[in-house]
């Protein structure tokens, strides 16, 4: 098969697809978008995309292209703990320039004041770009923070371990396509990503929204509101809830409905975690 | 009086500032932790920092930080329209080189691939960034995607106005500091921002902190989960509601702590536009 990710080579989605579909063709692509559209063409038969991260938050360009634009939904969530690692083309020179994305950088900060003073950082759109460009110019003092696949990927030598500040930043990545069941991965739980809109103007429209499920025991983990492109000020709806009781969970939908509220599926999914703890 | 704002100079922080306080002195910081703490240390009167973009989301660095680490909040809220430039340093030369913030190359894709379909694109940490870095690089024959504030800081050239492709981006500024009523902007409504901690698992207790607000018919303009950073899967919330009725509010908050609900006030604020409209 065919698996398109999130580029370039080297990235944490590109690590989660190694780990996915270890015997699979991977292709990269430039954005979140090409790589939904890669398998709405049919040019790959699952595609890669991150959709939240514990620090940064929702990643909007998935869950708004998949609510505004797609006709399919998340399959398999895959849980991946951030770890950067800092990495160099060779370990006998100093280090002068350190390239990563911001959030990288805004977490590796403390370990670089401390080890590195007085080195210069530059920003890059992604961690797997900072460690190809530093790949690519050996004869400069550069060093990229970056994930370990980075390392293996691009031939750099790791200087630092796990130089990330915080012990709870994690990203999810959802699995797009025709349902799957045989990952090498720890399954966890099943979840269900709804986006609602509401048939009126809040707060009455919401609160009953949530009241099919809280009045069903049906947990709900996240809940977020976006801005409907539509009109200022109105939004739709996005939940993540627990599917471990399906019948329950679609009577739920199915009452959502006979109210007037709107739903579309943006993921009916079992989260796994790469490794078992 | 002195205010700070999420530098550097020429970005919509800074805008923002200007409009606000139009005869104050206004000092650049170099990020949204420096500027809240340079309220917190007295080193200014109030402190301008971005809290959320339409489509790009909450800036969770600002609405983290009030809620973990401040005891301050939000007395006044700008909203600024997002309106993107290409700036140069003269009209007379080809483009070669863009650059600009992800969202702004993003959002003014369209123009520049119909426009300048052989300009090579580069990114940087924000706008106004990318406009300085035009400035201080004359000889070459680079742009910046920019908001205008930031052309007449660099003394830079607008070569083509409001590239942006959508109408509807738009931020949300918040003025941190002492209760402030005479702004020299245009008020529109009244709202607050609290952050919720549940006292058990979802899904009763959100279900329950909502009816407060929904029984009093006080509308919900948005809501938000946050991971708590205690453990994972732990949560809080950050809820924007009307505050016109200031009365059914208190009364609101009053009932959430009686039922065990924890709550922080982010903000409490009128909510004033730049123009009219």
């Amino acid at each position: 098969m065919k698996i398109g990710f999130l580029g370039p080579k080297g990235s944490f989605s590109h690590h989660v697809a190694q780990e996915a579909f270890p015997a699979d063709t991977l292709v990269a692509f430039e954005n979140i978008t090409e790589v939904v559209k890669a398998y709405e063409t049919g040019e790959v038969d699952y595609s890669v995309v991150p959709v939240e991260n514990s620090i940064e938050g929702s990643v909007h360009e998935t869950l708004d292209y998949l609510f505004h634009q797609a006709a399919i939904y998340a399959v398999a969530e895959v849980v991946q703990p951030i770890q950067q690692q800092l990495l160099v083309t060779a370990t006998d020179k100093p280090v002068e320039k350190i390239f990563s994305h911001p959030q990288a950088i805004a977490q590796g900060k403390k370990y670089i004041r401390q080890h590195y003073p007085q080195a210069k950082i530059e920003i890059t759109a992604s961690t797997a770009y900072a460690a190809r460009f530093v790949a690519q110019h050996p004869e400069e003092n550069y060093a990229a923070i970056a994930p370990k696949t980075a390392a293996s990927e691009y031939d750099l030598q790791i200087i630092a371990e796990d130089i990330q500040e915080m012990d709870e930043n994690f990203t999810r990545f959802w699995l797009l396509g025709q349902s799957i069941s045989d990952l090498p991965l720890y399954p966890k739980e099943k979840k269900m990503t709804l986006a609602l809109t509401l048939p009126d103007n809040l707060p009455g429209a919401l609160y009953k929204a949530l009241a099919t499920f809280a009045w069903r025991g049906i947990d709900l983990t996240k809940i977020e509101s976006r801005p409907l492109k539509t009109a200022l000020g109105e939004y739709f709806f996005i939940v993540d809830i627990n599917n471990e009781k399906a019948n329950l969970v679609s009577f739920a939908i199915k009452e959502l409905e006979t109210i007037g509220i709107t739903y579309k599926i943006l993921g009916n999914y079992t989260v796994y975690t790469i490794s078992e703890k």
